[in-house]
């Protein structure tokens, strides 16, 4: 099939199960990465911005250059609050976030953007640490910050700061890494422990009255993840990082674009026992909060050991998992095995619990 | 002189002259790109992000890819306010401007990415304008939206949709622009008329008790600055957007970067009659006033005159003039021969005359 072809294929698919917006006013709940973002995406912004590069919607876009090479490209915006959180702070997650878009996109990192909306009255001292913290990720990483930008607005018109980056890489050319090539039979892993990052950052909000020793995750995974593709090659069918929404939101995703089913045993799982009770306790299904240093990757079932393996031998992937495997039907649903011995729907987030959390 | 010892020199003279923040906290000049933007970027963001991709501090920087061949990269944070203007909005703006970063650095722009930050409660209705916005810049400009994100922050954390761009090309490797080639005789050119969006986003406002038609010139110069090149090849030394801080803000950096100074024939700078009427009763120099579709061209005298016929035979060049040279002393350093017979220095905006104008 041309690539054109499959283009227009997606865009029909597209048309006929595009989630439609209802609301006449933005609510937090487009920002939450589940149900309501995709309505924003699907039925505002692409019938207008609609073109060849766009349509795939990966974590990053590929754009190809002179030479036949491909350019991975991706953008986020990042509004965390509080800004700062065990384990990190919002320069620290705009940096390793930004990685892992091109990461699990099967690119190697050039070069990262960064573009600062200020609000007015900030203290100097603190946007120092911020701006320190940036150039600490970016140099454990080894990816520069290569340009940038700053804005003030007026006190009041922003939260400290927000912070867009954008990244640039060069696309791994031994892997095509696509959802629509997961096959059932399938497996997904999990590089590790889920749900630690939206729950530190919940917990710093001092909101809750609970205490407990949770970090984020923040980490840059781009090494892991070429790590991952030389140990499965051809058998990677594609990676994701399960941010907002957390890893329920992005199997739906994979589910959705690749028309199969997803399976996942929920005792498998790893989920460190303080997220597990802060979870518990505010009756939050670990598997919908955001990870910032944690891959989802779907391998054929031949290369699922050597891809687990390689993943495992990573200081970032010391405790990754076989999760779940990809079955037919119902095409675009994700079951969870329970814990209790039940199989239940693991559906797209409908509502908002979590915002400003990335 | 080996690339390494010219970004050593870059960053002894950059030490020695770097302009001190000495605010405890952001203000509103920190973002108006004169003075204040200068020395929060120097003395803040340079010395922990330090690499050698950041040091150039051009419109775009440079990243060297597989095959010798380089890729230009830059981003733009859009916090203009009021979200529309006479001549465009907030949408064409951030198509536009990220496309002028790449064009004066001599790239050809291939594809923008796109990170919204919109406020809790923006009517739906509105951002589907803009969203429009952007594909109709994105389409005209044939430059397309890749990638991008969203996120929402709660009310009163915004004013109502901030936009972060990116954008990538690929530089025309027929010239080499760096300020740094600046030569005394060289000529200075402007495209066109100086000061239209920023005084046409000032009267959109609606808090100034003038009434004028008034807008901006917020437009693509890709084409133009690819006219420029092929016209002027290698005497075109370097091009710059006149954006926030006017004309005036990017001569003085030029100045700086080059260590000359610049001669500026006021007479010869072409003011719309409405913009120069408005700028008078407000007591603001155009020269200070941020263009969305114009650039700053330096290039050798043999040149000139080839480069200035390639201006004026396209679009968006029609106004454009010589409007002064280069001379040796005082370096750093940007001189004005007034209508009046005198000559006055054009210093950085020390100040914040127009916040919020892109």
């Amino acid at each position: 099939m041309e690539e054109h072809e499959v283009l227009d294929r997606i865009a029909r698919r597209r048309a006929r199960t595009a989630r439609r917006i209802t609301d006449a006013r933005i609510t937090l709940a487009h920002g939450a990465g589940g149900r309501s973002s995709q309505a924003l995406l699907e039925s505002l912004f692409l019938p207008v911005l609609s073109n060849p590069l766009l349509a795939p919607l990966g974590d990053s876009a590929q754009v190809p250059i002179e030479g036949g090479a491909r350019l991975a490209f991706t953008t986020d915006g990042y509004v965390v609050k509080p800004l700062r959180f065990p384990g990190g702070d919002i320069g620290t997650l705009a940096v390793n976030g930004t990685i892992n878009d091109l990461a699990v996109s099967g690119a190697k990192p050039l070069a990262l953007s960064a573009a600062f909306i200020l609000e007015e009255g900030l203290e100097v001292a603190e946007l120092e640490r911020y701006a320190a913290s940036i150039g600490a990720a970016a140099a454990a990483a080894g990816v520069p910050v290569a340009t940038g930008d700053t804005k003030v607005v007026e006190r009041g018109k922003a939260d400290g700061l927000y912070i867009c980056t954008a990244g640039v890489g060069m696309i791994d050319e031994r892997v095509t890494l696509d959802p629509r090539l997961i096959r059932p039979g399938d497996r997904i892993l999990i590089s590790g422990a889920v749900g630690d990052h939206g729950m530190a950052v919940l917990m710093a909000r001092g909101e809750l009255d609970l205490e407990g020793e949770i970090e984020s995750d923040t980490a840059p995974l781009h090494d892991l993840a070429s790590a991952l593709i030389t140990a499965a090659g051809d058998s990677l069918r594609c990676m994701r990082d399960p941010t907002r929404g957390g890893v329920a939101t992005t199997l739906n995703e994979l589910a959705r674009a690749a028309s199969v089913s997803i399976v996942i045993d929920e005792a498998s799982v790893p989920v460190h026992a303080a997220v597990l009770g802060a979870c518990e306790i505010l009756g939050i299904d670990p598997l919908y909060v955001a990870n910032e240093g944690k891959l989802v990757a779907v391998v054929a079932p031949e290369g699922a050991e050597r891809a687990l393996a390689a993943l495992r031998a990573h200081p970032h992937g010391g405790e990754a998992v076989v999760a779940g495997e990809v079955r037919g039907d119902p095409p675009g649903m994700v079951l969870l095995d329970t814990a209790f011995g039940g199989t239940r729907v693991l559906d797209t987030l409908a509502g908002d619990p979590l915002p400003r959390i990335c």
